[in-house]
């Protein structure tokens, strides 16, 4: 399985995109679109978001994209608004595509990463660089951070399978009791 | 020229085309998209959001497409965001075709249409009625909101004209003089 994490920004969208394995995950690939500055029109600004994340999808084909939740109580509201014109063309390349849009909550990317949903941004990137088995953690912070949903995403839907599976067990074990 | 003004919402977004003449103008097809409600994927609501936009466009083939501006102060944060996605991928379908997007504050959109930036709502459809010549204010109110902007995209770019105009006069006078 092929996962692409998504961190979303007008001027910069950082991605990753890792291959998971029945134990580990590697990277495939991280990086950055660049939007351009604010002095670019918003329509350009937009098509080179929507362009380069609908290029690594084309490439990689991955099965899943996770994207981190929105939240309204933003300490910044601007930028809150700006990353949703963003995020609005990357769902959009993703449905074009077929594939599936799962978001998390920080806290949640925090907890699956780094084992507490107050895990300070270091942490969190210091666990990319060990569940990658890579020699320095990704730069810049937006493709760490790209991975570190993608990461979750694995950890949240290997998590799901197990729970199914000892739900399905549990039902077994009760049909044959 | 043809103008599409858009009011982007991720439940209903409403819009309307004008042909602009000479000195008035009218009312070619007004309507929404229907994004669907919360329950549904965000990838179907953009994507019919898209897909509804992209039609009209290659429909009518605007010269211009005129949205409101995005406020970050906004009462309801939760709708901005909201809204910001939905707008995201209008602007893309319009960078798609080609057509610039110009984008007013509400403040501009009133002044222009009702003569004041404190004008209420129904002052301002009730001018959209009367400035395309028709029987009744559009429904539903994202309709009239769309057109309203439309309006305004029409009188914002006749003024500006004018006081080109102007200048030109005024620099071809001094270089008579």
């Amino acid at each position: 399985m092929r996962i692409l994490g998504v961190d979303p920004g007008l001027q910069t969208t950082g991605y990753g995109v890792i291959r998971v394995g029945a134990r580990d995950a590697t990277l495939m690939e991280g990086g950055v679109v660049r939007g351009g500055s604010a002095s670019r029109a918003m329509e350009q600004r937009l098509t080179a978001i929507y362009g380069g994340i609908a290029e690594v999808l084309a490439d990689h084909s991955p099965e899943a994209l996770a994207l981190e939740k929105v939240y309204t109580h933003y300490r910044y509201p601007a930028t809150a608004v700006a990353m949703a014109h963003a995020r609005g063309v990357i769902v959009l390349a993703a449905a074009d595509k077929g594939v599936p849009v799962f978001d998390y909550a920080a806290t949640h990317v925090k907890l699956a990463l780094a084992g507490s949903g107050a895990a300070t941004k270091v942490q969190v990137q210091r666990a990319v660089k060990d569940r990658l088995g890579l020699s320095s953690v990704p730069e810049p912070n937006d493709v760490a951070d790209a991975l570190a949903l993608a990461i979750c995403h694995w950890q949240t839907a290997a998590s799901r399978q197990v729970a199914q599976q000892a739900a399905r067990m549990a039902r077994a074990g009760r049909g044959a009791g």
